[in-house]
């Protein structure tokens, strides 16, 4: 590390499928990116034992296996990986001016974020520390670590179901607990649990809390507080008369994986003038033609599960990168026409 | 065959990447796609000898293998792959009625068109006959069975550029006949044939087009006739002084290719309420969130080139054909509400 600026032509915030994609993209296009790997290099795929739906790999692939050949090529066509969390970005200038969290600062042209989502947490008592000690966000990293103990799946979305019933080949029973009566997740998920509910594999848990998780990194975890509302998860915080109606429990498990949805990592942009929805994810242009992945700030992009609340697939995400890469080229064409341009070549005529 | 309509719940026309990579999505989902392979079987892909920039692959690979692997990814999903071409479909009734030009009959709950983009011609004489016999539309194709031979590049777009410079590897000259003064291609490739005319490896006939190719299947090209117009390309047919200022010259070259852009294989759904773009391409819902990939009517779902006329990138057709599995998925979801629910299991709660 200097003290002095480094100037860059692209930087590319994240190295998940997006990222890396837009890296490759951008390497070939003479871009010569700098891609910043933020706290959790590679993203959600490494966070998958066996990917088996990124198209071309029949026999499925390790997650962390396809992002490190992504990476390999990335590099092969000139882009550099680098450790760095963004803490933020200056959009009033050009060049932008983006900080990391260690001090570095970096001017760019152009800048891609692809820098994902995160799962989210309950912040209850006992979670942060037991995390990874019994806690977990990724019931594929996590299950088979549990073999035969009972566990419990907090979330009524289909990352919920799908995490529940994944875990079935492991757990002796799988316990969901969900705040709402009914579930959020779709027909296909719910029928898959209510057959594992038919089997035994599956208890379900309606209007309930966990409140407080209980064990020790040495031990893990020994068992989780829960609460129960009679007349269904409370919107509001509960009166006297409601308070009294909530059941208070003890729930003997192993392990507790959280599926109660991601956070898109963008509180770097918050200062920008990015456009992020109700939920801090990126606005991008999207539609038809070029220019899908512009932001509100011209010369910065967006790209994957930072912009995708919905799909948020491996093959998604990379799609997204390699137009984020096509989208920042124009930009930058743009920006610096080229130095030499052929006698009596024209830019466009039509 | 049978007199008998099949009926399958999903059908996916096109098997290029966006159609393998919806067929492995809806295979996952319990769709059994059916994939119907039309006259260009694995799309665009298959036309790239060495395919660098799909993420995942670091040496490189060949298109048509990573289009096999695909296939054999899907096929282990439960997608079945057959040869049809689809002649027209019916959205006046449901299921759907799609007719092949064998004259098979298929009903479907939903169709995901993904039947991508063909090279356009030109159509003039000679063209026709010797297309594979000195004609090509893919450089990366065809162009080392002319080594060391004079090309003619005819198009002033990305492609033109790309292929012509991707020929100096083999040709002795390669020229470039565009029909206009100026190139619509973007600077990265007017700069990169600048490079290539400053070393005398290609040279520029501006104004000028091909009106026939001479020559014969045993022999290959012979040459190719060419008139260029002083003021440039008229848009209306020449007045007889105009006529007379044309000039008129033959050109000897061992091979033509045609870069002079792509016509989206939509003609089948041109009686259905599917809106197509004035040249060609399905307009889908794009945007954000679920849906991106639905058309105007309801369970007919489109991906790839065949709405793509701006990206159209390996990984971006993929992409669309994973979002397309699941918009289907969805539909075919909320079509046929699941027999068995989960008691006390609603569907939605928010």
């Amino acid at each position: 590390m200097t003290d002095e600026i480094e100037h860059r032509r692209l930087i590319i915030a994240g190295s998940g499928t997006a990222g890396l994609t837009a890296a490759i993209y951008a390497g070939r296009a003479n871009n010569e990116p700098l891609v910043l790997e933020g706290d959790e290099p590679g993203g959600q795929l490494t966070l998958t034992t066996d990917v088996a739906n990124f198209p071309g790999f029949p026999e499925g692939i390790n997650g962390t296996e396809l992002i490190n050949r992504m990476k390999e090529q990335a590099k092969q066509f000139g882009a550099d990986v680098e450790t760095g969390f963004v803490e933020s970005i200056d959009d009033d200038t050009r060049p932008f001016r983006v900080e990391l969290s260690d001090g570095t600062v970096y001017t760019c042209d152009a800048f891609i974020a692809a820098s994902g989502a995160s799962a989210r947490t309950l912040g209850i008592p006992g979670e942060g520390d037991l995390m990874g000690y019994g806690v977990s966000t990724c019931a594929t990293c996590d299950g088979a670590f549990f073999r035969d103990e009972d566990m419990l799946v907090i979330g009524g979305g289909d990352a919920a179901m799908e995490e529940a019933s994944f875990l079935t080949k492991f757990a002796d029973t799988v316990y969901i607990a969900h705040r709402r009566e009914a579930f959020r997740a779709e027909d296909y998920w719910v029928d898959r649990i209510t057959e594992h509910v038919d089997s035994g594999d599956v208890e379900i848990m309606r209007n309930t809390e966990a409140t407080e998780i209980h064990g020790s990194r040495e031990e893990g975890i020994d068992h989780v507080s829960l609460i129960r509302h009679p007349d269904g998860h409370p919107k509001e915080k509960l009166d006297t008369e409601q308070a009294e109606e909530v059941e208070h429990f003890e729930h003997d498990v192993g392990a507790v994986f959280l599926a109660i949805g991601h956070t898109p990592n963008t509180g770097y942009l918050e200062d920008t003038d990015v456009e992020l929805d109700e939920t801090g994810y990126i606005r991008t242009v999207g539609g038809h033609g070029g220019g899908q992945t512009e932001t509100a700030v011209p010369g910065v992009f967006g790209a994957g599960d930072v912009v995708d609340y919905h799909y948020q697939q491996a093959v998604t995400a990379a799609g997204m990168g390699s137009q984020a890469a096509l989208d920042a080229d124009d930009y930058l064409d743009d920006l610096e026409p080229a130095e030499t341009p052929a006698a009596g070549v024209a830019e466009t005529d039509d």
